[in-house]
């Protein structure tokens, strides 16, 4: 892991970017943390400069309560090298999506199962890269989208011990079976109202996770509309469970 | 409306019993008040004695957020005159329920309308009543079970600005119809594992509901199970919109 940039923001919170390898991705820390902070990997669709002021405010708003964040690249988005298979399958998802058809199952599987296979070890590198620095401690957490992403990542890496899954992509419905593997505590994040996205399989997935304590926090605003509240309300998820 | 026994709780909330005609009723308030304090009504599934632990836990925990609340006895229920019908709708759903049978929608409209056609003008006389006490002012919130009642209150009583509704009572599919009436701001809580409640009769519920601000939160732990977060969320809730 090699630092690339640093600056500190208004609020005190120091910005990192770095490389892990050919990885791009940023960390935050608490400017003033006096014992190893609590980490949340933040998760989010690909294209850290678009998602870039989300992730930001989100990393904020996180070490406002003494937690550090971090985001990747996810392969194929942002400056990454693009995969032919994948472009294929965005450009059929895209197409499907502008005639109005229904997202066909097929066409997630291609998108999404090769994207979860590359990204979680690169997250898990990160982690383990992250958690030699002394500013960083555990637990760690999970937050935020590519439901499928958090979802493996919960199933296969022990350090992560609670996430909050934002339930607005497509999910395989191939991983509705991983999904019962889920032990951790839960939040999942449901727009009801979000037309790109397929509510009953989210439901499904919902009772298809295997934890004993999850939550489903349904709001109305569209995909991009969560009510602050709900942050809030993830806020005091994590501090519930990962400290 | 008539003051029957007052008691200090320990936490100096002055807890009342009253009666308005043949309705008894408790009403809890702030012992801390300076301004007249807003008001929550406190629904339940009937029986005031059994119910009263959870509703003065509650009413406690209310009047430390500086709200006053109050809960009547439903009609039919703890020693107030059973109706035939009501008795005999009692027992074909308890004979179901016991049999493992999914309960058919014909009880539970015997069960239920009737119940909220003589509950929900018996909450709007309480209402009247309290709201010309000096120490209960506007604006007033409904929490609790019989989402019914919940329901018909918050379309046909408009000094109710916000309900928590406890999706975890029987409804008649009749008032799907009559939950688009609904505007008000509503957090829907749903024990996703209570086998005694229809779950896709809830989620069809609050996708029916009018709102524009509607929040459904789900968890695990049975029927009796809410957790306490779900709890500090319905004050958080109330607190964005009874303030």
């Amino acid at each position: 892991m090699r630092f690339t940039s640093e600056q500190r923001l208004d609020d005190n919170v120091l910005e990192r970017e770095f490389t892990l390898g050919e990885i791009p991705g940023i960390l935050w820390t608490p400017g003033t943390a006096s014992a190893p902070a609590p980490l949340i990997l933040l998760g989010h669709p690909g294209g850290l400069s678009k998602m870039y002021p989300r992730l930001a405010a989100r990393a904020q708003h996180s070490a406002a309560q003494g937690y550090a964040t971090a985001t990747i690249e996810l392969p194929g988005s942002g400056d990454r090298p693009r995969d032919a298979a994948a472009e294929q399958a965005r450009a059929d998802l895209r197409r499907a999506l502008e005639a109005g058809d229904p997202v066909d199952d097929e066409i997630v599987c291609r998108l999404i199962l090769p994207l979860v296979d590359k990204a979680v070890p690169e997250w898990q590198a990160t982690l383990d890269a992250l958690l030699t620095l002394p500013e960083i401690g555990g637990p760690v957490g999970y937050a935020g989208g590519v439901i499928g992403i958090g979802l493996r990542l919960a199933v296969v890496e022990p350090r992560i011990s609670a996430a909050l899954l934002f339930a607005g992509s497509f999910v395989p419905r191939a991983m509705l079976e991983e999904a019962r593997q889920v032990t951790i505590p839960l939040l999942v994040l449901l727009q009801w109202d979000d037309e790109g996205n397929d509510r009953q399989l989210a439901l499904d997935l919902f009772d298809a996770f295997g934890s004993k304590e999850k939550t489903l926090q349904a709001n109305m605003g569209g995909h991009t509309g969560v009510p602050l509240f709900a942050g809030e309300d993830g806020n005091r998820f994590f501090a519930r469970h990962l400290k």
